[in-house]
């Protein structure tokens, strides 16, 4: 039996969001194995806001996705056949499969995690917070500007993959979490469900208002993943020497002009600020550890949003943009998953 | 005989570069000095981009100055009537004396650094090199980005009275250092005076072409002085994981719009950051021991531009901003100084 894989291409470089236009869908025939490689069917694809930065043509920390390639993105896959005595049919693999139905891997093929065929957590789960989203999470919180007992957090897009795990570390640490998200749902769903000592919504009318009382203090830390107005608005808050761990700014990822910051701050309150990408990071075994660990123990809440369709994921991807989605963001590509 | 100060008082926070006009110059008769008090005959006035910060009403590090209020300002005034113990007439004192000729002040007063009669370095070096100046440099860059040897530095307001401290310490600390200054006759001074390992004129139509070549390796530490399009050009030549030291951003002082900064390679390259203000470190004679130490061994070159009159006060400051002026500037206020 010949298998069909589709794939999504890169056809031009979108202009603001993405749309279905910006890509080619072509199917193409599914290669037969040779020796020590394995078939995988992707189940899940994982939607960040980093993926949108790949199809842009400017200096980045990867190469861009390249006009005709295969979008490139993290997903879940599993092994329907194999040549490979590492894997086993039923095995799942963890990595950059692309906007596809199926990849080819070889057994030797760096950056891919393989883990059995029940892992134990919910498949959506392990894109989110124990796949890199809440790594990313784990070392924002313990290397770039770890939090102190008593010290107020800010995390910013406090409803979304990254933030919503970054801000119950912060609690975990002892710290005074204010989470920023957009409307009064999602801030509910923060001091509700997540226990956030305090949630600010960042489409209200008043939000310095709303900021500013919930940070009496001032503010220690800020998890930022939002930048633009929202970041300003956080650094015009903070203490002197405040750390900000600077992990995303995804107002300006669908904009083609240069963004608008402002260092001023940093002098003036003796600011600290690292940016960082979980890729420099090696330990993924510790933090995935903690993390399944305190989501056995009930100290951390998931949440996943799951839409399907491998086609639809231009679509899917824009949801990231206009916020009407709640933690982590996946595409179901396999309806049998 | 009754003495008469002139004071300049701020009458109206400046739009853009500070007028004569922004400023009552007045005249006051010097009081009688009470027990414990000295009377101080201010020599030389440091001028210093900060200053131009605290005439403006926004948020810092200190209160703007009132208006009303005598111009705050370091300077270097002399003993010249005592009724203290522990001055004698003669005596050196640095610390702020404002833009005025004589300052009553009393032996308990804080912040003011007492100097013999001749403290064996000429008077305006006081001001630059071997005071906050030189302390400002030595800080950025043994504590806040050390620079390791080997490595790029890339200094910006080379030529001033910070900076070319700076680029110095750099080099003696054995990295490769290139100074960014204005004009072809500073970028000289900075390579055939100074040693730097290339310079280069931001006001040149290459200029990004010019900082390339300059930094074939990349850039591992900024110390930034300037900040706006200068920062941003050292910036996009930064390695992954630079440093920058943020001492200063003079392209936005004299302006009332919001500086337009770019936070995004922060994350690209997971560059870190820290601003810094001298008066958090009180290091400060380990600082001037080895600052003054190096221009005695000749490895620290210091210049200082002297002009003079107070009342010449405003229209000196803004030559920091229009750069025609080389290293320290200092104003003599005492004219047999």
């Amino acid at each position: 039996m010949s298998l069909t894989n589709r794939q999504l291409r890169l056809k031009t470089r979108p202009e603001g969001l993405v749309t279905r236009n910006d890509f080619d869908l072509v199917e193409r025939p599914v290669p037969e194995l040779k020796d020590g490689e394995v078939l995988l069917r992707t189940l899940y694809l994982s939607m960040d806001p980093t993926n949108r930065v790949w199809m842009r043509d400017i200096p980045q920390y990867l190469p861009p996705v390249a006009l005709g390639e295969v979008m490139r993105a993290l997903g879940l896959g599993r092994v329907v056949q194999s040549r490979s005595s590492h894997y086993q049919e039923g095995d799942l693999v963890q990595g950059v499969t692309g906007w596809q139905d199926y990849l080819v891997l070889h057994e030797d093929a760096k950056g891919y995690v393989h883990l059995p065929a029940d892992p134990g957590i919910p498949l959506p789960t392990l894109l989110g917070a124990a796949g890199m989203n809440g790594v990313t999470a784990y070392y924002g919180m313990t290397d770039i500007a770890p939090v102190q007992p008593g010290e107020t957090l800010v995390v910013s897009a406090a409803a979304g993959a990254v933030g919503s795990i970054a801000g119950q570390i912060g609690k975990i640490r002892g710290a005074r979490v204010v989470g920023i998200a957009g409307g009064a749902k999602k801030c509910r769903y923060l001091t509700d469900e997540l226990g956030f000592a305090a949630a600010v919504d960042y489409k209200a009318a008043d939000f310095k208002q709303q900021l500013k009382a919930a940070t009496p203090d001032g503010v220690h830390v800020n998890f930022e993943n939002v930048g633009g107005d929202v970041m300003r608005a956080v650094l015009s808050r903070m203490v002197i020497g405040g750390r900000v761990a600077l992990c995303g700014m995804i107002s300006g990822y669908n904009s083609a002009e240069r963004p608008s910051d402002d260092f001023s701050p940093f002098i003036m309150k003796r600011l600290s600020m690292r940016g960082f990408l979980v890729l420099d990071y090696t330990r993924t075994k510790e933090a995935v550890a903690a993390i399944t660990g305190w989501i056995r123990e009930g100290k951390l809440k998931t949440e996943e949003t799951v839409a399907e369709g491998l086609e639809n994921a231009p679509e899917v991807l824009n949801r990231l943009f206009d916020g009407t989605h709640r933690g982590k963001l996946v595409l179901r590509v396999d309806m049998q998953a």
